[in-house]
């Protein structure tokens, strides 16, 4: 008998994390981290309505030793499954700031959400992807949520551009060294305002339909990522509302 | 009763367009565009045969009266359907030739086959993507492939990088202009070399399996891309062997 | 006696290139190529008066024939000199305007004076570059004026672009292949309204003090790309004034 | 009376720190910052001895309270002067080892020297950088020491890339808030191999002459990025041997 196959999404809350746990739900039991089980609750439970299988655990992303334990729970939840899928949202910011009104636990911020976090996530996932190689249905991925500040600096983001792209550097790393081994790791350029509960009332683009992100149409293209077949991988790619300027 | 909608795939031989027409006649009748019947027949006749619906139109993609032309025969053989997807695949080069070997012949090929041909496709295809905005089952799309030589020249493609900067440039251009009034222009830069007949002697990868690109896998891609909705379009993707440098 | 050396400067108006002829001609005897005499005239004057060599040679960059009169009549006039480096300014466009109401005529208007041009130039001034490099004061030098439409596509001025990509793709292209000679071929993307009569009406950055760039300042900068030492050469600098939004 | 100025340079050892210290020395007295007085010794005593003055002093770039410490101290040794110059080379890598054997130590290392060194640095230098505008000769200027490694990631130095971009953001976001109110703020991205003694042994592009970049070459370019015109900035340029592939 195949093995079963998982994934997990890393860093769930109302957006995209929320998205892509239901779309991956559709074809793996699904494994949702966040600080609170507030964030994972509701998608554990809509994911079961919708008959699928999903687990969430408690963890602090940017606490290498919840990690840790949360990669131990998953073995123990999950004996003999493979992993199939590692999605990793995360990189907090401060809010626009000056650059002199920034402090250090500003940019400490940024870089443990964007860049320890994706390390420590990496560094216990990549061994468990490689492991699926051979057998996963689609090429083993490890994707990534990027944003405008993956890509350039900005006057009043300076620390969170920071995090975000120490982020892009490791993604961009780990494509080079494990792609070759088998396993996919792409970079998703989240370019607008993602249409979430905490957005609702931000008024985008003059307010036009389509105008935020759709989290769960960012979900089917991290399902094509994932998708893509191993002669065909997409490293980065960008996701904007047709009304963004960019 | 809703128009029927149509696809239009300018520059089908044996590899990318012929298989982005084959997928997309999957959901729309197709109409393939090149210089030569030989190119197209044996891909309508398997279209055909698969049950969708096919017109092959000879067409020189660098001539803009040709183009004119093939344009007048779709609204003919296609009476009241709407344009759906328009895909561009264009880009000659000559060779690996020292930048002094080159002779303006080449830069024009390059120029001609990259930036010109897109250039009249696009001025008779966004009208008619326009004028399906409202009403098409996915956002009226422009997909454009680029290459390796899209983003950066090199010591001995110096006109054929001319001549895919310049397309990359008439992209980004169209995606900027277009978005907003919601059809959707991508490029895809694909980097490496596709798995078609011409290519079956080639030893890329060490050899190694799928070290070449799927056509197939890369008309997965262009099928994503339409469809993706329109708060969450992608402007530019790579696509590579999971085993190429970058 | 070493060879005397001398510097070529092609599409000399009012701006960057007549600022950096006359800080070239500072050091060499200056060449300067334009369609019409009165363009370079008040230059060569302007150079003779403060006591340099300047000869003017009128010549449409876009026409090969003209191009190679050119160099005929330098070899000519300087018999025995050899090229320490070579300016290319150049590429027209068509003013803000739709896709949709640009013609072939804008992008051939594009293509031929930002690409076709300068492959032009760089046939005859790259052999002659070549063979000042064993002789050379500095490393021979090719030099390019990009825009900021180099870089990026913009929704209104797509035709622009597409000369300016293609224009950056040979840049590229000839650094990659003329580099390991000793050839020094770099591009100044300049990003910023330049301060020259034609401009003087222009309000930019709010008016500030500053806020359109100083010709004179390029061709600075255009002198220290040309006088780097060849273990240190620069490919592409940024150039824009301290108040430019980018 | 005009006040004086004075320049200073993090990160000093037998490479750029040190060329560019010698550099700015011919206009500036200049404060050499790092770890170790073994470090700065001996530029400060060639300094003196070519008639300049240099002031070194011991301080851990990625310890906030020996950066503040530092900074006090100028301020006590060069009462009254303003900073014209400030310059940041930093960013600490652990060799080639794959991302799997690299720890939160290797991460650390590279975030702590190229990041947030950077962070403590600008936070001191950016407002005496602002106080000089008015007065300073030429634009007052942070410049920055960049790396391949700050545009691209890499299969073996992932950490060391994470360190490399996010210094690379700040370096970006503080020329978009500080560019418009005078200051000058660049990043040179340093590809290549360095010519000092600890390099001497590697054997770089066939060991051709001229193959690994010259510190005093990389200082000239810093000096012309300082001198630039505030209608001219360039906020990033490249340096790399004639040889170098890229």
């Amino acid at each position: 008998m195949a093995p079963p196959f998982f994934a997990i999404v890393s860093g769930v809350g109302a957006g995209t994390g929320a998205s892509v746990a239901r779309r991956f739900a559709q074809s793996y039991p699904v494994v949702l981290l966040a600080r609170k089980p507030s964030s994972y609750e509701p998608i554990v439970a809509a994911i079961k309505a919708a008959g699928g299988t999903a687990i969430g655990i408690s963890a602090d992303a940017t606490d290498p030793a919840a990690v840790d334990a949360a990669f131990a729970q998953i073995e123990k939840e999950l004996p003999g499954s493979k992993l199939a899928a590692a999605v990793y949202n995360g990189g907090s910011g401060t809010g626009r700031k000056s650059f002199l009104e920034q402090t250090l636990a500003d940019l400490d911020l940024s870089l443990d959400s964007a860049a320890n976090g994706l390390f420590y996530f990496a560094q216990k996932s990549i061994p468990l992807l490689l492991a699926a190689v051979d057998s996963s249905p689609h090429p083993p991925s490890l994707l990534v949520t990027g944003a405008t500040a993956s890509l350039r600096g900005s006057a009043f983001f300076s620390t969170f551009a920071a995090g975000k792209f120490a982020q892009r550097a490791l993604t961009q790393s780990l494509a080079r060294e494990f792609g070759p081994k088998g396993v996919h790791v792409a970079l998703a350029v989240i370019d607008g305002v993602i249409d979430i509960p905490r957005t609702q009332g931000y008024v985008v683009n003059n307010g036009v339909d389509d105008g935020k992100i759709s989290p769960d149409a960012i979900a089917e293209s991290y399902w094509h990522l994932h998708t893509q077949h191993r002669s065909a991988f997409t490293q980065e790619l960008d996701i904007r509302p047709f009304v963004e300027k960019f």
